[in-house]
């Protein structure tokens, strides 16, 4: 009776200890069977490291990404790179884009409390970048994924895509195919 | 003895499963005897909800934050406002500003491989509001505070501004004191 005590509380607080955590079951990428990605869950649980922003109004109407770029990593994975200065095998880099707000200025800014400026209004698209050597050492050990540039939902699973990492080799290849100097939260302390 | 090990046992796996929350012990204001606001920790693991920018290029040289502005939230309070249209009690909102790289345009914006536009550079302030209706009455159950306008660290604890609140009051009273359409996740879905 008493060991079957211990157990079912053993069980009980296991299960307690696993409902706690926002983040479990969402560590690292998951692939279908024929090499898709899988869409990440709970990203938006993770840690925003910076936004740009490359609106329509400065590209003559006709910028690849007008939105806000929001990226996201995995709390592990960003202190891995502050220790390194790498991101380890199996990071997750999540770009999610938030169209702006439209304004009456020609380039597209709005009028506000706070002053004229880019404001985020709708969610409109999701990429993903995934660092797994031996899958992709074609591409400098990164794969490139598109769910779609539109509102949600966005696609459940999405194949690699070459199209992003013509770019991200032609710039920066020497800091781990990542624009790190645009987020700055990759250089602050995470607690 | 087996009633030792019982305790133990237990001891044991309540450790584990406060360790396995990286939110643990962040939940709610803090406050100090006189009444001042400590620094909320482990915000940048809350979600992040937008991140607006009124650069001064576009602001006469002079936007009260020219930074960009990206605002967090915890999980439990982003559900209670998906679910409610408003902000429960005790809700912190952060929002922390990040300089944009200095580039060559009239506007400040500056050229890079995803088109011209605003880019993060470094972190750059703090401000924190908090919904409290005993304490903040006066101001809309909202008081407002400034950990700094620089680059970290951060004060350790602020008293309460009254500047802020007149500016929220003045524009966005009937949506809980936030200029809630510029905060795209506040409408989607968090998993």
């Amino acid at each position: 009776m008493i060991a079957y005590l211990v157990r079912s509380a053993i069980v009980i607080l296991l299960m307690a200890a696993t409902a706690v955590s926002p983040q479990s079951g969402d560590k690292g990428p998951v692939f279908t069977n024929d090499g898709s990605l899988v869409l990440p869950s709970g990203f938006r649980s993770w840690v925003f490291i910076g936004g740009p922003i490359t609106p329509n109004g400065l590209n003559g109407g006709g910028a690849p990404f007008p939105e806000f770029h929001s990226v996201y990593i995995e709390r592990e994975n960003l202190r891995y790179y502050q220790k390194n200065g790498k991101f380890p095998e199996g990071t997750v880099l999540v770009k999610e884009l938030s169209l702006a707000q439209v304004g009456k200025h020609p380039d597209g800014s709005l009028d506000s409390a706070s002053g004229r400026g880019y404001f985020p209004s709708t969610l409109n698209g999701l990429d993903v970048m995934v660092k797994d050597s031996k899958r992709y050492s074609k591409t400098n050990d990164w794969g490139f994924f598109t769910f779609g540039h539109h509102a949600e939902p966005y696609e459940s699973a999405a194949k690699e895509s070459s199209q992003c990492a013509y770019c991200h080799i032609a710039n920066v290849a020497k800091t781990d195919m990542v624009w790190v100097q645009y987020y700055p939260l990759l250089k602050s302390k995470i607690d």
